[in-house]
């Protein structure tokens, strides 16, 4: 390892860093659709031009950043595109605040106090005045869809849910395929067209949230939910020594650049509350915390010495801020705790083991159970969903749809039923590793005991032999789950059981991710998911490289790998491949495969004739080349 | 690029490559298990030692070459293990042999004649006189099996599926955890114990193949079926500029080092005859090849030159050199050509585009087709298995599940009855891109149709727009349809669709490949294959970092990985890791909870006291460590 760089000189390479990855995507351009309920709504999309002159759009969660007209300055946070909307309800009130407590930023005295003052200075431009709900109001997107309310967060969802449709219908349209490829939706709803009020009404059910804190103004809606497209979650953390605002943002944008739908901020120790004053302000998508880490550096580390109060300020510390929702382990029962006992790997989550500490230490029932409905009461004034924590989600395959698993997930259904009385949005957090033949099993648990709220699992890890390689591993268990109903899939990295992921590993856990999420879309049938490989398949057959590469998920790479074989430029038009090479060309023969099909009607008039016609006209298998070394 | 090094400098280079893929895993040392019925039998497996004293051993396809007590000489072939096997059978005869032509290593005249004296210099050592069968005499595992022999091949793939279950049996037996864990069969048989009678009846019934031709008696036997382990293929090819027999041969090793149960050499154009002498003299696991690509080169390229003739020399030519398996694209019959008409991909498979090509060209049903039954003349004689073709299978998700490629699957049933007849190993070639919802449907239209034949199945890739990313596309496919009945997988890198796989590239399928078929082995129940998850759990849980490395797929990497967080060689022994770091250790807590749970019957007389003496204990939820920067 070399030195580590001085924090100027750190600063400016995360500078730098963000700058390019601001750069929009090869041949994209950002475009926006429009509310027709809601009017200024703008609604962002990516738009691929091709070479052939079609365009198609994608779903994009790269926020304001690949917008060249958009201006940015991290040290002002981006524009509050909701301040409007949330005002125009007039159920909240600015207000003062929770006053900031030294402690905020982690409990070490070591001697840092300059370095801190100098990162808070960053944070200086990004303080906003805190709203909430005026006395007695709630403020959920569940509470107003349940009163028959389509806000313009729900319009938003479905404008972006149903992307451009003119492009992929041509390709969707094809004669014949649409029973084949209509997808298996086990259950899910999958409209062609999703309208504002299909939003509302599954908001309404608890089947979708929308996490969007009335503090987090900068977000772009977007729903989680089994009928709408399956959502990736990445988790980011501060760094030990941390740079800066520019390398935390920076990380942020890497990972929505990459199709993030939602980050999560898993700092501990230092600064955590001005990082997350970085974040939050900086971030187009939903951000979610685990309050639990915080209050726990708040009493030093010690579990035991937890205590409802400090977990109460730190929720309202964090709503405050902005966080969209908090994971809370209310399902780590007293009772439950000896169900892992005889397990292989124990308890693996950070939360639930902080929570099944306390619970030992006390020997009494957790205070996050007991004290459900305060922390209802918080959520709903700021708007903040649940994201209800598996503390006892199985860390090895021998530990998967275990009694405490299960126990613990039929609790969360029980606690969601609580949630929903005070209209406060819920989705359950689930698997870890299960291997392949338990997973349907643990998707209709939790379709059973939760009533439908939106599942958002860690994988699954579908073995535990991979380390290293665990966002492959993982892919497959998440690809399946999200067919089978997850809403949301968090990534893993392959740094997972083994080291801290860097930026590289946090772009190959999403890129997994992606690839997971989008076989599942597929697979339900999401309207207009398979337009995008119909697209990129054609690419691939009229040979055209520099679309193929654009519609791929990572057009860098793709080039990158295509151009190690063949880097001329030429090879990018060419008609064959350098798997094949000019000589093997599989796909060109389909041409000729069409021409012959076309004279079948002619056929019984002259076949011979016909065959014959063919090798005279240059019926050649591939284009002859000069040989060459 | 750089400007390619001497011919003499990559050779080094290689030889070197080579030496270091020879070098043992880390802890590991190969062993051997010995047959009953057959004696000399040196079954080979991986013992890995664990730092807490056990060994765990586990499947090894890496051949002699991991083994430092073998001494291995590339130029002149690995031990003809078989040799005395296939000689004591009596039905062989050693014969002249096919005379060599010139067009065998490829029909270019580029004035590379000397390269290739060169070339073939380096064969001179590894030219064996072949052996056929005795006139009138069948040579294969099919015709012994269903004579109820039970041949040395048989008893070596039950001693080798089976394993040391030893140490296996104590991870499995924890009480309660088998019916959950024991995996969802879906038709297939897995026997605890598998003996080598059970490998003879599965033999017989052709629902696994042993590909081992009779003149490749340095292949370590394997079994590919639905009852017995997943396998995987790696397709390996020369190079544009080979610089000799040590960079294939390091190619192969490299492949089997990572766990490659077989290896198809896809070689086209230049010296294609003297480098599968190489590859398959050197090479402990089942070559399969595409005879039409050599044939083709026969016929400088032009398909519809191909003739019976040219082909069946080429088979003979292959069959002599000790080829294992033939791909043969008979499915891909005149009438079903019109079919792909109408597909957004068209024929992606090389050998179906030639078949096509030439049943368009002649107007005539295909060649392979209408001499298959002289092709089962042939393939008897030596004991080389088909692969039968999937000459339509799709190449994007769009076209999965077609008529067209299930009017060729049917024909390959069809031809499989034709090659049982004759006792000919069969196995049958699958998927391509084929989205989730259609993959078992895909697989349940092969057993149907083709009489439990094993499937041999490329992914399926899941989606179409991952270029880059298409071994994890293709993985997730390949897990589930190894789950559902798939006997072995083709391996996908990430050049898919994109260039030419390197090293690394060969790597990352590989290990990818494995996930995929490990999952499925975990999930259908194979017995054992779950006891290595449990021992890398309780690894992890133990803090046996280095245990954890070793028993992965991918020591290095691994390590590696957790270096660059934790570097320090006390990190490895460390009861904490990275992720969390020494305060929030969310395994060690466990062993806090079993005491707990221990306490629980003395729990009713003293409730509060326990929890306040397990605070007084100093029940600390981590270790103190000094504050450090």
């Amino acid at each position: 390892m070399n030195a580590p760089d001085t924090p100027a000189a750190q600063a400016a390479k995360f500078a730098e860093l963000l700058a390019q990855a601001r750069q929009p995507f090869p041949a994209s351009r950002k475009v926006y659709d429009h509310g027709t309920l809601h009017a200024g709504l703008r609604v962002p999309l990516r738009e691929i031009a091709l070479t052939n002159g079609e365009t198609v759009s994608v779903y994009d969660t790269s926020g304001p950043y690949t917008d060249p007209a958009a201006r940015i300055d991290v040290r002002r946070g981006l524009a509050p595109v909701r301040d409007g909307w949330v005002a125009a309800r007039g159920d909240t009130e600015t207000y003062e605040g929770r006053p900031p407590v030294a402690l905020d930023d982690g409990g070490h005295n070591d001697g840092s106090s300059q370095r801190l003052a100098q990162l808070r200075a960053d944070a200086a431009g990004l303080q906003r005045t805190p709203r909430r709900a005026k006395s007695g109001a709630n403020v959920t997107q569940m509470h107003y869809a349940r009163r028959g309310i389509v806000t313009p967060e729900m319009e938003y969802v479905a404008i972006r849910e149903n992307g451009r449709r003119a492009w992929a219908r041509e390709y969707l349209s094809n004669a014949g395929r649409e029973s084949r490829l209509a997808g298996h939706t086990l259950g899910a709803i999958m409209p062609q067209i999703i309208m504002p009020e299909f939003v509302r009404d599954e908001v309404a059910r608890g089947r979708a949230i929308i996490p969007a804190n009335i503090n987090h103004p900068e977000v772009e809606p977007m729903a989680i939910g089994r009928n709408f497209k399956v959502k990736i979650n990445a988790n980011i953390g501060n760094s030990a020594v941390t740079s800066g605002i520019d390398e935390e943002v920076e990380k942020l944008v890497w990972a929505i650049r990459w199709g993030a739908d939602n980050v999560m901020d898993l700092s501990t120790g230092r600064h955590i509350h001005t990082t997350r004053d970085w974040i939050v302000r900086n971030s187009p998508v939903p951000i979610g915390t685990v309050p639990i880490y915080q209050a726990l550096e708040k009493v030093g580390g010690v579990a035991e010495d937890l205590t409802w109060d400090i977990f109460r300020d730190t929720l309202i510390e964090q709503a405050e801020q902005g966080v969209d929702y908090f994971t809370i382990h209310a399902g780590v029962r007293l009772a439950f705790i000896q169900l892992t006992a005889n397990r292989r790997t124990g308890i693996v989550s950070r939360g639930g083991s902080i929570m099944a500490k306390w619970c030992m230490a006390h020997h009494r029932e957790s205070f996050l159970y007991e004290h459900f409905e305060d922390i209802c009461d918080i959520m709903k004034q700021y708007d903040v969903s649940f994201s209800l924590g598996d503390g006892l989600r199985p860390g090895a395959g021998a530990d998967a749809n275990d009694e405490a698993q299960f126990a613990e997930l039929r609790t969360l259904g029980e606690l969601t039923q609580v949630a929903w009385k005070h209209d406060v949005q819920t989705m359950i957090e689930g698997p870890g590793h299960v291997p392949m033949h338990l997973i349907q099993a643990n998707m209709a648990e939790q379709i059973k005991h939760c009533h439908e709220a939106p599942f958002y699992t860690l994988g699954p890890l579908t073995i535990d032999i991979a380390p290293g390689y665990d966002h492959i591993a993982s892919a497959i268990g998440a690809a399946m789950i999200g067919w089978f109903g997850t809403a949301m899939l968090c990534y893993v990295t392959p740094k997972e059981h083994l080291g801290l992921p860097d930026r590289d590993d946090v772009k190959q856990g999403i890129i997994a991710y992606r690839i997971a999420a989008h076989a599942a879309d597929v697979a339900k049938g999401h309207a207009g998911a398979r337009a995008r490989d119909d697209a990129i398949s054609q690419a691939r057959f009229d040979f055209r490289w520099e679309d193929q590469f654009n519609l791929g998920l990572d057009p860098d790479t793709a080039r990158a790998y295509h151009d190690e074989t063949l880097p001329k430029e030429a090879a990018k038009v060419a008609h064959f491949c350098s798997m094949c090479g000019p000589k093997f060309c599989s796909m060109k023969i389909t041409q000729e495969v069409r021409a012959f099909a076309a004279e079948s009607a002619a056929r019984e008039q002259g076949m011979q004739e016909k065959a014959l016609e063919f090798r005279r006209g240059g019926g050649e298998f591939y284009v002859p080349v000069p040989t060459s070394p």
